[in-house]
């Protein structure tokens, strides 16, 4: 297949040298940074710059950038893809870029899918991308009903041939509910946890429990503002929630309520060994 | 030296473990049960069972079991220790326990120092001890003032050569303001994080900032709502602090606020570049 990627950062990047390593397609890679084009082809993470020309003869295109910019290009571009190609975003929410892009893909004759890589590391741009990132992790994708087996298989394939275990289907709305929680929140938490006054002198006094709450508090703030105010009502909601249970370990915490409070650790202890057994299933 | 370690749990038994492994020191062990003893003698993490009749030839005794039990194992054995033994507890918490044993160890001529190891693993029991627990850890001592320097180096070359690579002196009252945010808070946030509902569906919709935040929600619900109701305090301002954080990033999320969710992003992004490099120093 002819690949187009684009948006060569920590995603696209990735996904441009995980295909080049693992498979036999050529990839066509796109960046706003000439610089990063150019040091892209040199370490052949592509074959070569994806013009306007080299679009019209992809057999897949992989869109990975910001969910606003998505859609400019779908919007901008969509004459330009051939019939029947498969285009795909790998934005961290779905409904938002989904329900804009849906017709615009039906009146022009190629396949829209949704696509959501669960993988990541708390450093953007081509310079950290590595064709390992998706080793063992999960690809969401949220294809419109009329979608060939034909074309999910084909998916399928690219996404395991480069190191995902799992590929997983889904919806726009059931994703973004669910991604409200385990990341969008995980997120949010991470950077409300370093706000304390004590993080200041964490050092010598912290082990891996710090360390882990605290990992993804260094975010690309502008990206995560804009994937979480597509998403603010499921975010919103999983952040209530969350300030409800603080409170019922602080209450229990402060009114010395030893029952209460062995109760509510014991119920989460329950919880996570029950959840980490269903996902072994 | 003749070493003895009261407790063989995760901690104790890791200790021991270490010692026998690094160094030439003898270690007798103790612990409530029975097949834990003969356990650890059988794989040589002991040399011997610790009695009332070797406790009197011990140049140091470390207490790994929880707070109340090691202030009850003071109180009961204060006239069994060696004049001039040091004597250790591993407890998360240091005010409650320390303030309780100062008065007991100058009235009998031992000498008492807090310690609190800072590793640990979501497990506990003798079964999941390990010899490297301690690598690269860091180890809170929070010595009396009239400690001799002499001891201290005593004690610091012990935790270096088991893997230790900081220790940290403190005060019971620093070290419990501390602790309360980098260990506690961090407990309590991953216990509350994985309360929410959507937490059954995560399967295929996570990747590492789920599975850092929901780590250590399981944990032993007895030792941390003994160690969190004796640091009651400090534990409720800092779950305060981190509600009405969130409270901050919900509001600008609910209200569309794109400016303030920004800007609270980047703060945390910041905060978290500036606590890694102060680290690192």
């Amino acid at each position: 297949m002819n690949i187009g990627i684009v948006g060569l950062g920590l995603i696209g990047g990735s996904v441009a040298k995980a295909i080049k390593q693992n498979t036999e397609h050529s990839v066509y890679g796109t960046d706003l940074k000439e610089s990063v084009i150019y040091k892209a082809k040199l370490i052949e993470a592509i074959d070569d710059r994806l013009t306007e020309e080299i679009l019209g003869i992809c057999d897949m295109v992989i869109i990975a950038v910001y969910p606003g910019e998505t859609i400019k290009y779908i919007e901008e571009h969509q004459k330009l893809f051939q019939k029947g190609c498969l285009v795909l975003d790998c934005c961290g929410v779905k409904e938002a870029v989904c329900g804009r892009v849906r017709s615009i893909a039906a009146e022009n004759g190629f396949t829209f899918v949704g696509a959501h890589p669960m993988a990541g590391v708390e450093f953007s741009g081509f310079e950290h991308s590595q064709k390992t990132l998706f080793r063992n992790a999960s690809m969401i994708l949220t294809p419109e009903v009329d979608m060939t087996i034909q074309d999910m298989e084909k998916l399928k394939k690219l996404w395991v041939s480069i190191g995902f275990t799992n590929v997983q289907i889904s919806n726009p709305k059931e994703h973004d509910r669910r991604i409200a929680y385990t990341s969008q929140l995980a997120h949010v938490v991470s950077s409300a946890y370093i706000k304390s006054p004590t993080a200041e002198d964490h050092k010598g006094f912290s082990a891996g429990s710090f360390k882990d709450l605290s990992r993804v508090a260094k975010l690309n703030p502008t990206m995560w503002t804009e994937l979480f105010l597509l998403n603010r009502e499921n975010l919103t909601e999983e952040i209530s929630t969350m300030i409800r249970h603080l409170e019922e370990y602080r209450d229990a915490i402060s009114q010395g309520n030893e029952k209460d409070l062995w109760n509510l650790l014991n119920e989460g202890t329950e919880r996570k060994i029950l959840i980490d057994k269903n996902t072994k299933k």
